[in-house]
């Protein structure tokens, strides 16, 4: 058990190094949703997601030399960069088919890619014989991981200290990091802002889960143009925050989402990847719940495929 | 003459008015350049460019209730939306021409448009009659115009408090309202930062001033895609303080201003306009200048034609 004084020393070191996030105020996202909006985005941290507080306080604080991770997107990124930046390496198992630009951004951050035939090994088992092949290197998940939550909850204690009174924060759900992080972190502040995830329809094991007062399971990774949220559950450790420090989960159409990265750059300027769209496109699509509220909805990252964001902003 | 005392209070009025500019950090960014940049941002500006500082402050000053612009661009939406919170009403002169996303902007933001056949009549000739027809009405210059330097003048001050210890500060220069209030607002805090300017090869009137040592006129509206800088020449009050007070104008292509767009899309998530990308452009076309050096590159708007920015940042 880590004393209150480490913890306090460790979420410092995260807030130094990562970049605070960015808070954004659009008239016109004010119109649409008929509510004041902060826009809180998390596409200009470091990787270019909320994933490097997660990934930088992992790697800090992990005494192995070597950090192995499954990721085909945000946080295979977060954790190489993290790990180069804290004098470690970083192993990231992705799938052979995985877009040669993610492949490529991993690597320029630092990371050596394990690129897996997920038709014959999974990228699970890959995992395990690569951290039997190097005894000293640790696995590290993006979401079920106490210090991933702890470097999460900054994001937290960021909204409690400079974006004021608000009476609701939404935020993507996909495996629970984020959200039972900023949850944690608004807790430590003593803010108490209600906290609304917002997750794909088609991807709603978090709002079935919430129903159930159990963690249900998607049958398989669910196909929603959300990558960040294609999991097939919650954390368990995410869950135990969640179960009870979750206000609701709003559940968001395909439809909803690419709307709402279409009127995050139409509107507000802003490249949102269509993760980062989940909390406006929950805003706009539960519009009677904040009714003339003032609310914050978290953009978790931009990055996106330069074709698919042209298709999703170019259409009406 | 304004006292000290009123100028201090009415730069409080726009800073309370307006957004931060927003610093953003990429190491990509830094290592395609081979400096360390940091950007600042105005494309969260209100009205999604630094035209609401120089807006804000003319129509907060203004003793007129109506105030009439000549603009097809970011000029116009952000006086219109200062012109809305400060209870007065602008009308906005356009060329018929102009595209309608651009024309439904300034009516979204309060404006009155008055669309013009340029064929017939020029914009100056209708913004004369309309002077003369409401004899209460003030015309404000979108650059020429202490008001409008005033207002810009509040990055400057902004840079020089948050931005650390940079060595020089790349501005992009049309008709010289950002690049002279810069100058000003970093003066005014006692900031050493040097600062360049960026002007688009096909509208290079403002170096070849600089060289000239007076105010060189374009002979027509110079087709850049940078539509910001498309300016037939400099201010008057712009040309008195950039003539000295700048360390030079540095041209950037047309094909470096559309890199430099897709370079912030893609490595720093970054929604620019071509005008936006010539700070940028400017310090990788010339990156002898700044090598290894701390640079800060002003990206003074996002608003731009959803098909023309796919069509920038879709090609290689």
């Amino acid at each position: 058990m880590k004393s209150l004084d480490q913890s306090r020393d460790h979420l410092t070191a995260v807030r130094n190094a990562i970049r605070p996030t960015t808070l954004i105020r659009s008239p016109r996202v004010d119109e649409l949703v008929g509510a004041e909006v902060l826009i809180a985005s998390e596409t200009f941290q470091y990787t270019g997601s909320f994933k490097f507080r997660a990934a930088y306080s992992a790697a800090l604080r992990s005494p192995a030399s070597r950090l192995i991770a499954a990721s085909s997107g945000n946080f295979g990124q977060a954790l190489s960069y993290a790990a180069s930046l804290t004098n470690k390496e970083a192993i990231i198992v992705m799938p052979d088919n995985s877009a040669a630009v993610k492949v490529d951004a991993v690597s320029r951050f630092g990371g050596k890619v394990e690129l897996v035939e997920t038709q014959k090994v999974s990228r699970a088992q890959r995992v395990a014989e690569l951290a039997s092949q190097y005894p000293d290197a640790q696995v590290v998940s993006a979401y079920d991981h106490d210090d991933v939550i702890a470097g999460n909850s900054t994001l937290g204690t960021e909204l409690a200290e400079s974006a004021g009174d608000f009476d609701a924060v939404i935020v993507p759900v996909g495996g629970g990091g984020l959200s039972a992080g900023l949850i944690c972190g608004l807790m430590q502040a003593g803010c108490p802002m209600e906290v609304y995830g917002a997750e794909p329809l088609l991807a709603n094991d978090g709002k079935l889960s919430l129903d159930a007062g159990k963690i249900v399971v998607n049958e398989g990774e669910p196909q929603t143009i959300a990558d960040g949220a294609r999991t097939i559950s919650l954390g368990q450790r995410n869950w135990a925050i969640l179960q009870n420090g979750i206000k609701d989960i709003l559940e968001v159409s395909e439809e909803d989402i690419e709307d709402a990265v279409r009127s995050l750059f139409r509107l507000a300027n802003l490249k949102s990847e269509p993760t980062g769209g989940l909390a406006l496109g929950a805003a706009v699509a539960h519009k009677d719940k904040f009714k003339n509220k003032r609310i914050i909805c978290v953009v978790s990252g931009g990055n996106v495929d330069t074709d698919l964001f042209c298709r999703i902003v170019g259409c009406e």
